[in-house]
């Protein structure tokens, strides 16, 4: 028997109260509509049920966030916060009661912030709240002084004529109205610096890629293109970019004054840390969940990306404490650096390219403390009438259906790539971009009912996952059936 | 005729719309009530009536806040920035049309920030968000380092053996709930230093006498008691005090690294810059009106109070640019130095201690951006009708009547106590103890509609005192009366 009495007796009101509502036969009636399909049995269906109610009111994954921001705090890649996220990770785990914690090595380059400052000089002095992006040069010693010249964003300065830009500091100011415009305004962010060097800008300060209305600077990696100058990068406050862009339209030039010691600072070999709860049938088989262990320095990473290793930590913790066996493995991989460039993400792949077939399922959580609004799956066609029962057990959660074109997360992403069956469980971003990559990324901003519920759906999800019936189709065939 | 073509027209409408709608009739049916007393007339009303509705249309008090905090930003008494303010200030009134416009030095001890830095060293070292506490003495060079002992309240500690606190640093950590608590919360900062000191304490660090949820510590002045030793002081954000509850909760002592270089700076003098527009009958007599041109220097000073400063000079400059004449003069007084100790205040009452009677009304903004909720009075009896008037006008503006033990404003409140009468135009606090001496007190919070409103309060506040038909009562009698 694998659960224990007291859980059965829970387990027997949770189904009486689904039976009521009628929405877990709903679930069940749409599933049977196609019988020839291998189904998740009732007993399944039950259990899944059960562990979506019971999980409810557990607590775990607040208890365990709370633990991370406040036992380890900052955690940037490279750091002594970074080696005390990790052995935190592995004492977690085995105090969790993981039947295995281990670690593997992930060697990245490392780069460390100094000192930061800008103001401007003229033609109204004053100091501004900015930050150094990750992977920026220093400017030199004291700082460097030039006129800002503002552009709306990226590909207006790119657009813009080289004289405009020669020995000018940048200032893109692309306000990110929402938080379905990252990857719209990311961009400036990321690419600004060489883009704006080839055309002989001395420096880029850019609107904080965030949507609140406070005054931080919001960090996050930048890259060199290869062969250009390297140019120092900042990002200010939105209130700032609103001060400066008020100056700048009054017509005179405007000088800012910008000191940077940021600099590269060798190889440093962090680890991803993996805690597994072993499958009971299937043990080599097995569902990848996690988040990343790192965070930017500026916060304690609690939204970014704490709540994605509480979440996930939680929600394994849970089937197992109890007494749920899986028949599949489950996976919790709490990633390193993923911030500066998802080093750990790839190097999971490179350790494990072999075994794609072995992954049942990948979903990772790293958009904030949840509630999971959406499910989506990417599993071969046998497997869709499961993905559908699986979507039946949640959807009483507040979960919609998505497609079968699912993105697993970040650090996921290259697994997917590589055929791996995955599933997007989308995190409601609603707070996400105002606190992401800021000093305000901090623990008490997290609300025990959501990031419970993304906790959750992530147990429901695993062990659904784990317990079913046929495999999900990781592997080349999959990549191809879904290019068709 | 003191009312341009344009405007009759407008004012006309007004009228119109303001009999329609009743508002005006009730405030003069409730005024004529009092036959014998002294009433405004008619055409008077409906002057401030016009004034009322016409100046909610305008904008100047946000322009003149923009250019504030656009064109001078941080304006800490005593810095580059307290100059440029007082420049900024005597040429906008000019630029304004002010009739006189004149300063008068204000001279204070001046102190100075500089570095500021906390961590939390043992059991988890994390970094802190703190800043120093107007006043404060530094740290040694290179900080100082003690374990933490955390009281809920100054009350708390100081009732605490001398024992607990020998040689440690003090952790106040009283919760400001709501903008209702400043009073209640605010002695830990201002006095908190020496009675930590009188039990042998090292330092100070508070959480933040602030009602937000974000990592932004609030500054704010402390003072030393005459003979107790001198203690380094600042404050922690919120979410830091958070933080360091939950390390001190698990048991073991926490230790803090505490590095200030704050210092006291010799004298200092600045000015109040003093804005007139002077009456066409009894130009001796004033109506005072006015905020403090000092900030804090972390922020932009928008909310505290370049927004007063605003709303005040706005409102002087409708009346003039309308081309009406007051009675008695409307005075904008812009204090120096009042966030380190009303110094602007009181000199100003030193100036001009001999003319107490000549002040008709003093009330100062200090409290944000509006929009004004209450006007409470401090008037002769036989002024009482008169305020009823000025209610009633002002009423469709969601201002609720108050009682006749008004506070005109910190920097008007020892002229207050020297028998000034004097009006408390209660300004809506509601998210000004979220931005107040932070970081984040910048433009870009304000709203123009409830700015507007307060300006267009402090216009009809401003321009029917100055008509009245009868002095307010400025004077010994005045504070007579109100002791009885």
């Amino acid at each position: 028997m694998f659960i224990r009495q007291s859980v059965v007796k829970a387990c027997q009101q949770s189904i009486l109260a689904l039976l009521v509502s009628g929405a877990f036969l709903q679930g069940a009636t749409a599933a049977n509509k196609n019988d020839t399909a291998p189904l998740f049995t009732e007993k399944e269906l039950q259990t899944a049920a059960w562990i979506r109610d019971a999980a409810r009111s557990d607590n775990l994954s607040y208890k365990i966030l709370e633990s991370l921001t406040t036992e380890v705090g900052p955690r940037m890649a490279g750091t002594p916060g970074d080696a005390r996220a990790v052995a935190w990770a592995e004492a977690k785990f085995k105090e969790l009661g993981f039947d295995k914690v281990w670690k593997e090595p992930v060697t990245y380059p490392s780069w460390t912030r100094g000192i930061e400052k800008a103001e401007i000089v003229a033609p109204f002095p004053q100091p501004l709240s900015i930050t150094a992006l990750g992977n920026s040069v220093a400017t030199p010693k004291n700082g460097l002084r030039a006129e800002l010249v503002e552009f709306a964003n990226l590909k207006e300065m790119m657009a813009a004529p080289d004289e405009k830009v020669q020995g000018k500091i940048v200032f893109i100011n692309h306000r990110m109205q929402n938080s379905n415009e990252y990857g719209l305004v990311v961009p400036g962010r990321s690419a600004g610096a060489s883009e704006a060097a080839r055309k002989g800008a001395v420096a880029i300060v850019i609107r904080s890629v965030g949507t609140d209305n406070h005054r931080f600077p919001h960090t996050g990696v930048m890259q060199y293109a290869p062969g250009v100058a390297q140019i120092p990068a900042a990002a200010m406050s939105n209130s700032d970019a609103d001060m400066v862009a008020r100056m700048i339209k009054r017509g005179k030039p405007v000088s800012l004054k910008l000191e940077l010691s940021s600099a590269a600072a060798g190889t440093y070999t962090s680890y991803n840390v993996i805690g597994e709860m072993t499958g009971s049938e299937l043990p080599n088989e097995y569902v990848l969940i996690g988040g990343h262990l790192d965070s930017w320095d500026l916060g304690t990473g609690a939204i970014d990306d704490g709540a994605g290793c509480a979440i996930t930590m939680a929600a394994a913790e849970f089937i197992k404490r109890n007494g749920l066996k899986p028949k599949r493995s489950i996976r919790v991989v709490l990633f390193a650096n993923e911030e500066q460039g998802l080093f750990g993400g790839k190097a999971y792949l490179a350790a494990h390219q072999n075994q794609i077939a072995q992954i049942q399922a990948a979903a990772e959580a790293d958009l904030g403390q949840g509630p999971v609004t959406k499910m989506a799956s990417f599993v071969r066609t046998e497997a869709l009438p499961l993905v559908k029962q699986m979507h039946s057990v949640l959807a009483p959660l507040g979960i919609e259906p998505g497609d079968n074109n699912a993105f697993p997360g970040p650090d996921m992403g290259d697994l997917r790539m590589a055929g791996a069956a995955s599933f997007g469980l989308a995190l409601k971003a609603d707070d996400y971009f105002d606190l992401h990559h800021t000093p305000d990324d901090t623990f008490d901003k997290i609300e025990p009912a959501r990031i419970n519920q993304a906790a959750t759906t992530y147990a429901v999800f695993a062990w659904m996952a784990a317990q079913a019936p046929i495999s999900f189709g990781s592997g080349q065939e999959l990549l191809k059936a879904a290019k068709k």
